[in-house]
């Protein structure tokens, strides 16, 4: 059987690359940052407005979904796709992130995690296999295995055996995944720690998925650990298949971890900081509460082709967000949203003509430069 | 000199009329739902949503600009038009309706009227002199004259000094109104008396304007005490003149004005509704976090063609409006804008095919049979 979704590389330019993603729901050019749409939504936009801004894969949250409305009513309405009106790609994970960093009380056992809900204290059981036939439930075109992220401050004991145990459930998640059509990818743990994450790998790819995802980083560790530990798995993954790093989304970063081969990553924080008034530009980030964009009249990203920037002046953006007016926080996640793809369409196209790394420095500097000229935010 | 904005009478019906109000951003079609964007916007939408669900005249309001952002800088930004992105017809209140309804302190002299700004407490006094100013630094196309709209309850003196109070403002304000091609609309007050209705239209006509409103109803009194009162004055106004209903927007009532010849009207129904999970539909009106409405799969208004009605579910939008999500007020307000707009179409419809009064009676009782048969929302 084909493996319903693939990537095919394109171009190469140092350890980045470029390429296509091709899902059931279409196909996605990469590097691709993935906008998360926790609740079936990403926040104050539509399918159209996520097609106007270049959204290739959309992100759904299982544990949100889960809890609230349901995978029943979900499955009932066709998917996760027709419930929401979103008919692009899209990517499910477990809900096990969510369980880790959200849940108060929690228990993991080999069978699974308990945890109570963060709506009503109601009491669940995450085991691979409900996860991940609620995942088969939304139907979206890549499912995600169920995993431990070990919380910050675990040493090498804890995460041996976390690692492990993950990896015993990516076993029991592959053993239940029947979804036709649905990807199901796996996910490299060991935290910092360079032996445990070669350890993960290994085991992760032995098992055989259709896709890899790089966990438990960009959770509170320096950017320094953070590469270092994505250098030591990068490397070492199928390179015929899609890689997905987990939970980065400041522009800098994602093209750190385009430089080491990185496909595919997703972050809340375009569309978080859009509900907190501020904006990812070409001149760093500027926080629309700041009184010096009152009377501004200028565009809110003088480089920026999108609707926000086109249609709108920072004093009119900068009036929105201070009224709380909920069309303030719609322009800017769509501004967010359209800057982070238009930033991996120019990452792809200086993978293309060879000059990645010269084109990154340039851009961070200009970037920093900028910022800095820009004054405090 | 011309008019800045007029009405041509296409149709009469009875007392009801269609035509075309002129405007120096565009001509729309009477009668007329005008959506109410408080806060230079209409509660989550862009103007081209407004475009695309039918809205003409879009109202903003002196009293919340006057305080935030300023008229300073919206003069600066070229007007409410440019400064929204909204370039069609426009109408701002004087901010009389605010000061009188919103303040906890103020008090009225024969200069104005004081009172404290509902954001901060600071002092401001309110002249006619002033908000024609401030209104026409906003520059919409339509000012609206500052009366006064007295407290419920007040009493037959009251309401007469009142009246004649707000028929000297009126003359000041034309005075003082210097904005080309800008209109200037009068305001005819007087309570549920009819006596005093027919003095405040004799004055206010004797002063003139480019159009006349109808303020002081609507505002609590019974629905048979507004009519009977709108029934006083609409003989009376210059039928050459386009005719504004203050503050209504419920679709009977709006029926009920339009039958008595009324060519505008506002109200923030539709979109506070909106905003609190309700949806105005040929079934009556819908509350979204109504249980029943949790796996109904059919679309909100099965004879609505907005892009709320044909790209979402019921369930989909009740899980929106559940977990408060900001698209969920979003599409809401889209189609109760655009129910809104749709309804005044058919009515103008049937005025033009001289089958007003029948067709209003058949939709209205459908509409009551419907809802009755929709059980309690």
């Amino acid at each position: 059987m084909n493996a319903p979704v693939t990537i095919e590389v394109l171009a190469r330019d140092g350890d980045a690359r470029a390429g296509i993603l091709r899902t059931p729901h279409g196909a996605v050019e990469t590097p691709t940052f993935m906008p998360v749409g926790t609740k079936a939504t990403v926040k104050g936009l539509t399918p159209d407005d996520l097609r106007a801004v270049g959204a290739g894969v959309v992100l759904g949250n299982t544990y949100h979904l889960y809890l609230r409305p349901g995978p029943e009513l979900i499955r009932e309405a066709g998917g996760l796709h027709a419930f929401s009106g979103w008919n692009g790609p899209m990517l499910t994970d477990s809900g096990g992130y969510q369980v880790f960093s959200l849940a108060k009380t929690r228990s993991i056992s080999e069978d699974g995690v308990e945890f109570a809900s963060v709506y009503d204290g109601s009491v669940h059981v995450f085991t691979p296999e409900l996860t991940t036939r609620v995942q088969g439930d939304l139907g979206a075109d890549v499912a995600m295995v169920l995993d431990e992220c070990p919380p910050t401050g675990a040493g090498h004991q804890y995460h041996a055996e976390s690692l492990r145990r993950t990896a015993r459930w990516a076993e029991r998640c592959k053993a239940a995944h029947e979804r036709r059509g649905q990807a199901l990818f796996g996910i490299v743990q060991g935290g910092l720690f360079a032996d445990l994450r070669r350890e993960s790998l290994e085991r992760t790819v032995e098992i055989g998925f259709d896709g890899y995802a790089v966990g438990g980083l960009s959770v509170g560790e320096s950017r320094a650990e953070m590469l270092d530990t994505l250098a030591v798995v990068a490397p070492g993954l199928p390179p015929e298949k899609p890689r997905y790093f987990m939970g980065i989304g400041d522009p800098v970063g994602i093209l750190q971890v385009i430089a080491l081969g990185v496909d595919m990553f997703d972050c809340v924080l375009p569309t978080r900081l859009a509900r907190h008034g501020a904006a990812l530009t070409t001149q760093g980030r500027l926080n629309l509460k700041n009184a010096r964009f009152r009377r501004d009249l200028g565009p809110l990203d003088p480089e920026c082709g999108c609707e926000t920037c086109t249609g709108y002046t920072r004093a009119y953006l900068a009036h929105l967000v201070r009224e709380d007016e909920i069309l303030g926080h719609r322009l800017l996640t769509l501004h967010n949203v359209h800057f982070m793809t238009d930033l991996c369409r120019r990452a792809r196209q200086a993978i293309f003509e060879g000059r990645f790394e010269e084109w990154s420095r340039a851009w961070v500097s200009r970037h920093e430069a900028e910022r800095k000229s820009a004054g405090p935010v």
